[in-house]
């Protein structure tokens, strides 16, 4: 068994060769560049996390980790196009730097490259997994469709918020734990509660994610906080206020939605969530998936000395942010 | 063996089904939308004619061929987007319609819908029908990439050209033969002369296109001649204009590439073009390709009654437009 340090060398010696040929240059920079810009490769680790719950690690492992990590940078590419971001960790956006046709372009490929990995593991395998990874692939558009929706609703209710968050987000990390079982020769119940612990972790870390852009402390979050709040954005906490919310303090909500002080928005949205209990709501909310997440990961009958590096990396993605 | 257009009909009653789910409704509606657009379906039925030259009609055939459909359509909401497209075959496209956040998440599930398919097909063929599809998608990335570099260069040599539309366009036509052909039980040698076959087809179809777009009747054509000319676009006749043209006449070229009346600007690149005898070199180069596709054809080992089909499709397809 080796720890998520371990596992990350290991991915990138394997993955951080030049992943695509010379020609056309534009096109194969703009895709590689995104991998360039590195990323702390949750997903793929997970495929390995899981496979070596049942198994030495396999190439086959390798190779669909690789692919989950290309689809994931194809997807932060078009969401990038989507949401006019300017920077993605920091650095200009593929479509800021290569323009708009070939980021497009640069994120197809990548996906197809995606399906290039997938069709190298032994054969026995590949049904289930393409078949597993596309049903994935397609939820994650469903949910960044539902993201664009939601962004023209006034009101949205927190079960379609966390159906959306599920979607965009968590069935990925659920998949590729999934994906690394299968690979390991796990039984469906053992690949079922894999995929269930990562669903509900991943919706545990979205939680977390849009706390920390309320409440989280600067010095160790690295942002000033508020950043959801001054773009307006439909999060847990702007939901459940909307929905506890009583009439004075939505009134307040209401006035200042269109202030262009941003940092007196952010204090007086701050209060009102604060009068709202929304951010004990939230911890609370997230303590719950969290729980449900680990529940799931006891139920995979394993022993449990070899759950200990999944039982970490949840620890790290929730309460230190990996 | 059946017609193109009994094929036609067998296929349409196999993919006119509703391809998506419901929700969310915005980005399946956009998906089915330019499905529901219709066109001839040339790439599908290509797939189950080459499959029934050697064999009958398998399940196989129709899955794979409605995965190159899904595929095409994928490939044209984003060529769309990215040539900033308002029409398809006469009606609004994708983006115009839907927005181009929506158009882009459609093509990209429209993908994994292609793969979808692919899976569904017996586990002895998935690997290579999977690879081969996988390298053919790539190559229609780099040759939509190579067409966007094209704009952005003076000059482009006719090699340069015809690789850019050999990827763009004939590769995927090429593929249909021979994943049809492998799905049929075909050996490697039958494969690539009909993947042969229809990479050359592909290219004289093209360089019809763009002799058609410049001289063709508009009586029969259905446009007015001279949108690539008013377009300033990178076609074969334009590209062997400037090879052959002298002096004088790449003055006038010249002269008139910023003209604003259409017709003025039509007719005098005609004229060039004429002097030029860009117009018989067109005929002569097309005629070259299509006398190269059908030696592909010839060479493969079935009995030639079986190709009946494939040759009349190649005499539409370059000599009448079907």
């Amino acid at each position: 068994m080796h720890s998520f340090s371990e596992l990350s060398a290991l991915f990138d010696a394997h993955f951080n060769k030049k992943q695509f040929p010379a020609e056309p240059k534009n096109l194969y920079d703009a895709a590689q560049y995104i991998l360039d810009l590195g990323g702390k490769r949750v997903r793929p680790i997970c495929v390995l996390l899981a496979n070596e719950l049942f198994t030495d690690l396999t190439t086959d492992a390798y190779n669909v980790a690789s692919a989950i990590e290309l689809f994931h940078n194809f997807s932060l590419i078009h969401d990038d196009i989507m949401d006019e971001a300017p920077l993605r960790r920091g650095k200009p956006t593929v479509h800021t730097l290569y323009g708009q046709s070939t980021a497009l372009l640069a994120g197809d490929v990548m996906f197809a490259q995606a399906y290039d990995n997938l069709t190298r593991i032994e054969m026995r395998y590949v049904k289930d997994i393409i078949s597993l990874f596309n049903r994935t692939s397609k939820e994650v558009c469903e949910g960044q469709q539902m993201d664009m929706d939601f962004e023209n609703l006034d009101v949205v209710h927190i079960d379609a918020y966390i159906q959306m968050i599920t979607l965009k987000t968590s069935v990925l990390i659920g998949a590729s734990l999934q994906l690394g079982a299968i690979l390991g020769g796990a039984g469906k119940d053992n690949q079922r509660h894999l995929y269930e612990f990562g669903k509900k972790l991943g919706i545990a870390f979205q939680i977390q994610d849009d706390y920390l852009d309320a409440f989280g402390d600067p010095t160790i979050f690295g942002k000033q906080p508020g950043g959801d709040i001054v773009a307006n954005k439909k999060t847990f906490l702007a939901i459940h206020a909307g929905e506890v919310a009583n009439d004075i303090q939505k009134q307040k909500l209401e006035s200042v939605y269109k202030e262009s002080d941003a940092t007196k928005k952010v204090s007086e949205v701050l209060a009102v969530y604060k009068e709202c209990g929304v951010d004990e709501w939230a911890s609370a909310l997230k303590q719950q998936y969290y729980d449900e997440a680990l529940l799931q990961l006891e139920e995979v009958a394993i022993t449990s000395s070899r759950k200990k590096e999944l039982y970490t990396l949840a620890e790290k993605l929730i309460w230190r942010d990996v």
